[in-house]
């Protein structure tokens, strides 16, 4: 009997090979097509050179951790403990699934607001949970969090939020915050925040990071990505901080399920990471991408939607056909050679508002080539 | 409530932190203590200067699992198909979590000898799952398969088998591998066969893998890594291999626990297996190694048990000492410098045979060294 019966390939698979069977500019899957930092490569085969090639603590490199610890003060205000509340992980996926793994027990329920990550709901059903799922409004993707205290029962057990969100590039506000924070301590709830957008905030807003609540943050795992953030997704290379209570048994999965990360990447992101510029500079960059993006698609019959943060863009297409998300994208991009992804994969029922989700952490030809294309349906 | 509420920290970060503070030789944890090969390390670097830094696809890189197909038809007579039996892992020890998670749904009893490496059981109680510990015998750590036929129920779903055996350095024979069919084909169990040591079989033994056997293979998962093997356990690279219909449940499992696996590395990887010296030679280095150890602790007053395979080696210490192994480790860490990993650790009951083990994946001055140090004992 399968735990998951009704999974198939994940859409981010199915969507890039579909890009490169038809030639196609691949803006589905979210990663960059330019190369990560050339300083951190050679900090990453420095310790190679030097003979870092053997097990890292199984929490993670010392020097990475208290790196980490020394980013939270300076972005958000707040002290967290390397040594018992940072665990490096290989990726941010693995990050969350460990905290599902180590706190789901069969039969407790899990709030997750769609669209959502593809990973979510599996990672609780494969440990016996029960996903409560909740739709964020459209097209602003806010969370109606009436809704979310109607479907809290007693086997309600964690929460899950993603700020900024994919797909939607949607970041929660303060008056969320103040509502997640009333549930929290109203129904004592885990929180599972999914914050490996952190860096990629727009126009001036302020990434609102859990770790500076320490109201939710004592209930709280909170999970981030070095490779969304330093152009290195194929590197699997993020971590998850939360209260020492809650990693004690974070860990206890851990150290069995992978015992440590690998090791000379952690000491290149941990010299890496010493450089407060190689973050900060990070919400410009990805932002002059976003507005370049936007701008080249002015005259196209998308009609882009509010994108806060992450590297994604939402379209509406319903200018131009009425078909279904899945058709639609599946048909740009053997006809016009662009790959998105279709926004209805992020729902279990595969709800439609005809908006598919384009990834502009690309080089600007990239952009440039893949808006003319656009520009033509 | 936790899902692991016996587990504290495992046995080899303990033992190598307790070597660390007290300056002691570490034979403990399985590391070596030189450094893997410049050629493989010049390979990982091409690829991340390469630009090979995105997501590699989820079942890994297509030349990897190329690659290990070869190896397998080289060393094994089977054809395994790279598309679909094969998938790349962050480390061995994920590679036998991954399994478990797909296939143990509560209740489920998993048989596991003892010793055992100390993941599997806590990776089974995490999933639900029931574990049935048999006792390997003393000292040759043989399996009754008498006693396995009478622990089987209508619950039972999988038995794991590890070969060359870690903690004990024991391989499995023909005759257990007929045993183990017989009870395969009567019963329809699953197997987990963990082969992470698979090219350190000595004294010009076989390794038999259970690749080698269809009517096994069929229902079974295989474990490798690379880190065990190219001196890089560092690195946390590892695979599996099963047939198509069980590794189909398999990667709907990991392509949400963790996606991919670190792409410059299975890049450099790929090209290093693509030469076959790189493993064959590996016997006769930790031959040589293990031979060298037993010679220069022929006058201490260990009495080293027969190790076939593995990096490890155990030594009773019955003519020292009516200590606990626990605390004659502790014992002669602190006082002699030398850091070992108790025995009774592999077992759930504490099961103490006066026995420790030793890790002789170290340099020649350090295995000197560190039998001088217990040949004072
Ligand atoms: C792990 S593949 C998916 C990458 C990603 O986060 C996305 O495209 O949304
Ligand atoms: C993952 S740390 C343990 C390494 C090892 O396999 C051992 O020492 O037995």
């Amino acid at each position: 009997m399968s735990k998951l019966p009704n999974v198939g390939t994940t859409i981010f698979s199915v969507m890039s090979a579909l890009a490169a069977e038809h030639k196609a500019i691949n803006l589905s899957q979210g990663f960059p097509d330019f190369d990560c930092s050339d300083e951190l490569k050679a900090m990453v085969n420095d310790a190679m050179q030097q003979g870092y090639n053997q097990y890292a603590p199984m929490p993670g490199l010392p020097a990475l951790r208290n790196a980490i610890a020394e980013k939270v003060m300076a972005l958000y205000g707040q002290q967290v403990d390397p040594e018992t509340e940072i665990t490096i992980t290989p990726g941010g996926t693995y990050a969350i699934y460990t905290a599902i793994a180590a706190y789901i027990h069969p039969g407790d329920e899990v709030i997750i607001f769609e669209p959502a990550y593809d990973s979510y709901i599996p990672n609780v059903l494969v440990n016996g949970g029960k996903p409560v799922r909740i739709s964020l409004s459209f097209p602003d993707y806010r969370i109606n969090w009436q809704e979310v205290r109607s479907k809290i029962t007693p086997r309600t057990k964690m929460i899950m939020i993603n700020t900024p969100h994919n797909p939607t590039g949607a970041i929660l506000q303060e008056e969320d915050i103040l509502e997640l924070e009333k549930l929290v301590a109203e129904f004592d709830l885990l929180v599972l925040s999914d914050e490996v957008y952190e860096h990629l905030v727009y126009d001036g807003a302020q990434h609102l990071s859990i770790l500076k609540y320490p109201n939710i943050f004592r209930n709280s795992f909170v999970t981030f990505s070095f490779g969304k953030v330093f152009h290195n997704t194929g590197w699997k290379m993020g971590y998850c901080i939360a209260p020492k209570h809650l990693m004690q048994e974070y860990r206890k999965v851990h150290q069995y399920l992978c015992f440590s990360v690998n090791t000379p990447m952690q000491h290149g992101l941990a010299r890496f990471l010493a450089t407060p510029s190689h973050y900060l500079e990070l919400s410009s960059f990805y932002q002059e991408k976003r507005d370049y993006f936007l701008e080249l698609m002015r005259d196209s019959r998308f009609t882009p939607l509010a994108s806060k943060g992450s590297y994604f863009q939402l379209m509406k297409y319903d200018r131009i056909s009425d078909e279904g998300d899945k058709a639609f994208a599946t048909r740009i991009t053997k006809e016009f050679g662009v790959a998105s992804i279709p926004v209805s994969a992020f729902y279990e029922n595969g709800k439609d508002d005809h908006v598919v989700r384009f990834c502009f952490a690309k080089k600007k030809e990239t952009l440039e080539q893949a808006a003319a294309r656009l520009s033509r349906i």
